[in-house]
């Protein structure tokens, strides 16, 4: 039996996990959705849903180098954990801290990423704290409502349930290895990293859905922790080249990377990876359609745990949990952790 | 008149207010409360409260030491907020990111501050992030709920409604001029230094004052706000000293400085600064002593503009503007920080 517990991110959440005592108010487990899920007391029938999310490596490592996308990605970050738990968003706080040295074209360029991130999603920013820093920290917290009787996790998927996302993947593993690599940047330029949060779909999602996830630490990253989380298998049936932007696989085929490796890297972008039960799938496909919305197909959850994937046209057990643990080991070498990332077909 | 913009740092965060659309929902102007208030839709006569606070220079300059007290404060500045607008929190959420050389003992110490301060508070945490970054930057955000009906805010004050503090007030400024002027730690210990969010006080405050906000600032900071803000003026007529708690009296006898610039500095606690109108004054007294609070009157609030304080037994017009804009010009050193705020007495 795979545990959650096999991956070191998770154990180092536990810990902290550990430390706090549980509100009597929450309506989820730790690790089990996007956002924090409580009630709001009286008999309103709906949940408050939280989140926190804070941009601070993507940063310091290079892959952002734009302020307008350090501050778009701050909002969707956030407001994706919204989306992925079919959450109405009530607004937006942020904290933004910066090096003492960075100047106010710097600061206006996050602003206007933020702005125009709630724009897009029809969102506001409430509010927030600034303080200088030794280093970047931003940070945006999402509050939304949804109804309790629509609540929507990342438990709840059964074997034979459509898997889907929310749109093609692969262009947070694009930008990653991009900048890691140092390869050239107009071979996938910032402008081509601006994920939206699914929040429309979301909505949509909270009555169709058995379960929900977003891709913010890359498509395999999800798969292996809803497989943790549900004890259930989950067989990619389409081909992987298919599930990815098109600007991505053809960064794969310049840097000779095999395209599934493009949902492996631990920097995903906001889609969301969904399972619909099969009875529903009709219905579902036909008002996701009604709202000019086209989700891709990629495969059916399975009994017992284990991610099978396309990987030279043949269905291959990928060992996902090594691939988790592969960033703590080599996350400084791209090309090392690409070799291991190989070796982790079984 | 004075306007809000005399003040730099009011200055810098409408640099950012400016560039963000507001929200048709939002029920407070910006600086004009502790939350972020917001429609929370439907009937059900309720607003959402919401804000966010990080800690971090507070920690890199040295004020706090201990990653208990980081822990606590992250988690008691942002249920202040709550408190100051009266509202029943619903939970908190945390980001947390370190130093990668930190080690377990450091996060545990931080784990178990944000757990007492919760436990504390009758709180908890529901959920959080956390990142290695080159700099400690703590967040916490904080989310409650209050009644439309009771909405309270920094602004309301008249004329000849009296002040409050809900406790005495100076162990920011104490450990801030300890910690900043290298005196002896064991003058002003760390634990001294564990202000609690006045949860319970602002849940009756929003049935009586006609302002408040929490001192966070310091008092002359929250002061100099609300006299902006509501264009009104403050006479402080109880003697500094006896508005401070005992042991910031002592240290300030010590260090020779006079009581009322324990009032001043920039790093202020988390007590609540409030009004309310005379004729509610009688009940309002009452009520806080049943549940066993004693409030400090420390004033009225006066027609045109202006702070007034005693010093040396006589009332002086301070000049809070400029103490607020002192940290900037001379927060690196407290020598003179202090000689400059000493003529800030016109």
């Amino acid at each position: 039996m795979k545990s959650l517990e096999d991956i070191l991110e998770i154990r180092e959440i536990n810990r902290w996990v550990r430390r706090f005592e549980r509100s009597p108010h929450q309506r989820n487990a730790p690790h089990a959705s996007d956002a924090e899920l409580v009630e709001l007391g009286g008999n309103n029938g709906q949940l408050l849903a939280v989140t926190i999310d804070t941009v601070s490596e993507e940063i310091t490592r290079g892959i952002y180098r734009e302020p307008f996308t350090m501050g778009w990605v701050t909002v969707m970050a956030c407001l994706s954990d919204l989306a992925a738990v079919g959450a109405d968003p009530l607004g937006v706080v942020v904290s933004v801290s910066v090096e003492p040295a960075r100047g106010p074209a710097f600061c206006d360029g996050i602003a206007r990423g933020m702005q125009a991130a709630c724009r897009r999603s029809g969102v506001w920013i409430l509010g927030g704290d600034t303080n200088t820093s030794l280093s970047i920290n931003l940070t945006g917290c999402a509050a939304g409502l949804l109804p309790r009787r629509n609540r929507l996790t990342r438990i709840g998927c059964k074997s034979g349930d459509l898997v889907f996302l929310s749109g093609p993947a692969g262009a947070g593993s694009a930008i990653g290895l991009a900048r890691l690599a140092g390869l050239p940047p107009e071979l996938f330029p910032e402008s081509a990293y601006r994920p939206s949060a699914r929040i429309r779909e979301g909505r949509l999602l909270r009555n169709y859905a058995s379960c929900c996830m977003d891709t913010s630490d890359g498509v395999l990253a999800t798969l292996d922790q809803l497989m943790r989380l549900n004890a259930a298998g989950f067989v990619v049936e389409t081909d992987p080249k298919s599930i990815l932007r098109r600007d991505v696989a053809r960064l794969a085929d310049f840097a000779r990377i095999p395209p599934w490796v493009m949902l492996a890297g631990h920097h995903g972008e906001f889609e969301l990876l969904f399972t619909v039960p099969a009875v529903k799938a009709a219905d579902f496909q036909s008002e996701a359609s009604r709202m000019n919305w086209a989700p891709v197909p990629i495969g059916r959850v399975a009994a017992g745990q284990g991610i099978q994937l396309k990987v030279e046209g043949r269905l291959r057990t990928i060992d996902t949990g090594s691939i988790r643990n592969l960033f703590a080991k080599y996350g400084d070498s791209p090309d090392a952790y690409v070799r291991e990332l190989l070796k982790c077909t079984l």
